[in-house]
């Protein structure tokens, strides 16, 4: 291996090629046909994610239908000592996706059925590339949802990969609540099944939790048992602003220590609701705001209304919106959804580098200001989104990838506010994972005698490093 | 190592003693004096926990005070190639205390410091030999409570190394989506922090996950960081009876499929309830009987239990009875927790062999149901308590220790249950863990696949195999 690049860079580091010998390509396409691809544009599209690191494109791209092609696949690359990279819809942010030694990127977006639903368990199992709007379809009718919500329409394969949260995680949890069982092939290509369909279990290891968030350094998920969740009977939405960015989170800790089972509880900047604005063609009040849910019984959701109004009154909000309708929640939810892209779109050209700090509650309103007096210094456009009800929030730098000095300037930032944010008992990744772009903070948050116990567990299930390498620590 | 003795038995295994060397002890008396003991009393009482297996006791017995003191004898223990067991207050159920090849058992019942209450957040740190009744008390001030309840005042280290959880799990989950990090002494001797007080985060491997629920065999937990909850604003419990177990459980069954955030759902059958009436001296009615708490709003609190009073009646359930005072509650959940302990004594000189299966909610009436008709053919005394929110119950068979026919019996009732669990797709220990009694259940549930993941991990993270070794599966 070469000497490592800096571990917090946004530049992509270099690592010795394994690239995928022809033997390998012949075998693969032998068996895939037309599902074996190595053109250049379908390689690139499967090299990149939504990170602002360069593209290194994998070799070969398989599409796989069932898990069985996966395991071919993988155990071919052990026999040969290539990379195997599991690709879902490409919408991760730190660089997971990229081939940083070659290798093979397995597809897996096709094997998108939903094998079962057992409404009356509130579980369903389906295949890796389902995507949570797609099982969201699937199960409306039974009056059944799936709540967890990145955002983006991902697959619940990379979502659980990545161990993915988003907007309703303050009332349903992450991936890592709401997985019950996986399917996975481990790197010798062996078909391993964790988990059960109950709800809960003491027996041995907790071998699901581990592969959710491993982003595929351990195996790849093919299929994913998860919990679901009877629809409300009753959603209400509502938006507030705030004079100050401080006010609107002392107002969610309030919330949250209340008590409240508020189902979402999003803070906007000026910045963001600027640009979803303009994107969306809303007149939202350009200063700070709450954008929140409220899940339950007609009662019920009246009742955490009116504490939540009083409780967001009390710290100086108003502009106090209801949307009651499920057109006008669609509406205001797509606004947050397009934040990022609309973001993008105020300054024609640029990247966004994303932060995604996550602190215990009490010092979250600290940690926004001072990130904001940082970076109001700096120049540098941003806009702040945050699941605040769980001490997580994202600033997106929008820089111009031509202009080195601003993604030096970005990368400094993070780090300040990374180191900010280990200070005071959080993490460096809420949602997103470590990828490429966090493994020195990893190191800073795990500490070294963490990390090896990270390393050790990779190298005992995947001793010759063919599985996503690269990712998450050196091997 | 031996010969494998049937891991499914009730027998304690023999295994090739590793006897604490004398330079060893010399070691421990030297550091610890009189907090280490060789007496026959002490060692026993550390060899033996609430399984109805021998006791193989430890060679010697440390009290730790500090985790510098347990990373001692961890690393002295490394060193002599000697087994280390932790011990908490000996509540666990599955053998998992035992010690079947010597070594030193580590008493953490000393190290019961509550170190941080951090009630903005909710959160608290705890040492690990902190009960949960005694964690209750330090933050009852404080308007908060850890819900999780297995019944016994167990020490949270015990309860997350067996990944714990009880009557309040249908709501608040297990010690599993409880604990958000970790100090840990591992193999090596070395402290590893896991986690970090953010609620969620994404930052590499889930060596929290990993180490919660491993029953000792990968470290030794010595801190705790915990989530806390606000004191529900309005508590009140009721109990109601039904004509038979099937129409409590279909009950149940609605119940969770409408939604409704009950918090307590526990079924006791007619023998559980005539072992407490004559044990509290109660008048509960002796059938099948539902006894449930609601949290939340008083208006909330109001509505979930008009929903689950129709639900119950349209099942068939009668004498719907009201505790609203805490001294009723505490009288009716005293009993609940009692019910083993009280059955225990509906037959002098008995002890219980107790089933944990949890299977998916729509095949709980079903399990339940044949169960009860294999263990009535059967002719052994037993008793039947269940968290059936969860889908999760527990037979006790009450078996004559003298009796080998009887213990027969019971090993092949309770083989029966799990086989029916596991083709249910649930599992064999709902929250009771694996120890030495379901080892070989373990092996049908996860698989050859499975346990070899799990036994890689235990490889390279124990490659001596000295944390507590014999227990979950073979090395």
């Amino acid at each position: 291996m070469n000497a490592p690049n800096d571990l917090r860079s946004l530049t992509t580091p270099r690592l010795d090629p394994r690239p995928v010998p022809p033997a390998m390509v012949e075998a693969l396409k032998a068996r895939f046909g037309e599902r074996c691809s190595t053109a250049r544009a379908v390689r690139e599209q499967h090299g990149r994610d939504e990170s602002p690191f360069d593209v290194p494109p994998p070799d070969a791209v398989v599409y796989a239908l069932t898990t069985e092609d996966v395991a071919f696949t993988v155990a071919l690359a052990q026999q040969h000592g290539v990379p195997v990279i599991p690709f879902g819809v490409g919408s991760s942010l730190e660089g997971h996706l990229l081939a940083v030694q070659g290798g093979v990127s397995i597809d897996l977006s096709r094997m998108n059925a939903v094998l079962r639903v057992n409404a009356e368990d509130l579980t369903a199992t389906v295949e890796a590339g389902v995507t949570r709007k797609q099982l969201n379809e699937a199960i409306r009718h039974e009056g059944l949802f799936f709540p967890i919500d990145p955002g983006a329409d991902a697959t619940l394969g990379g979502m659980a990969a990545t161990r993915a949260s988003g907007t309703n995680a303050v009332r349903y949890a992450t991936m890592r609540e709401n997985v019950l069982g996986l399917a996975v092939v481990t790197a010798s290509g062996e078909v391993v099944r964790t988990g059960s369909r109950a709800r809960k279990s003491s027996a041995g290891y907790d071998l699901t939790r581990l592969f959710v968030g491993s982003e595929g350094t351990l195996g790849v998920m093919t299929e994913i048992t998860l919990r679901l969740y009877p629809l409300p009977e009753a959603i209400s939405a509502a938006v507030c602003h705030f004079p100050d960015i401080d006010a609107a989170v002392r107002a969610t800790i309030q919330i949250i220590q209340m008590g409240v089972p508020i189902a979402r509880c999003e803070l906007l900047d000026a910045h963001a609701i600027r640009a979803v604005n303009a994107h969306d063609k809303l007149g939202l009040h350009e200063s700070p705001m709450l954008l929140m849910e409220f899940h339950g019984s007609p009662a019920g959701v009246k009742e955490q209304a009116e504490t939540v109004q009083a409780i967001t009154a009390d710290c100086g909000a108003g502009g106090f919106q209801w949307a009651t309708t499920p057109e006008e929640r669609t509406r205001l939810w797509a606004a947050r959804h397009h934040a990022y892209f609309s973001a993008l779109q105020t300054r024609p050209g640029c990247r966004a580098v994303t932060t995604d700090t996550c602190v215990p509650i009490s010092r979250l309103a600290e940690c926004i200001n001072d990130t904001v007096a940082e970076v109001d210094a700096s120049g540098i456009p941003y806009f702040i989104v945050g699941h605040v009800g769980d001490g997580n929030f994202h600033v997106g730098y929008l820089i111009n990838p031509a202009a080195p000095h601003e993604r030096d300037t970005a990368e400094r930032l993070n780090r300040q506010l990374v180191e900010r944010a280990l200070a005071m008992e959080g993490t460096c990744s809420g949602e997103h994972g470590i990828g490429l772009h966090k493994m020195g903070f990893l190191q800073d948050e795990a500490g070294i005698g963490g990390v090896a116990l990270m390393r050790a567990i990779k190298h005992a299930l995947d001793p010759r490093n063919i599985m996503n390498p690269g990712k998450i620590f050196e091997f």
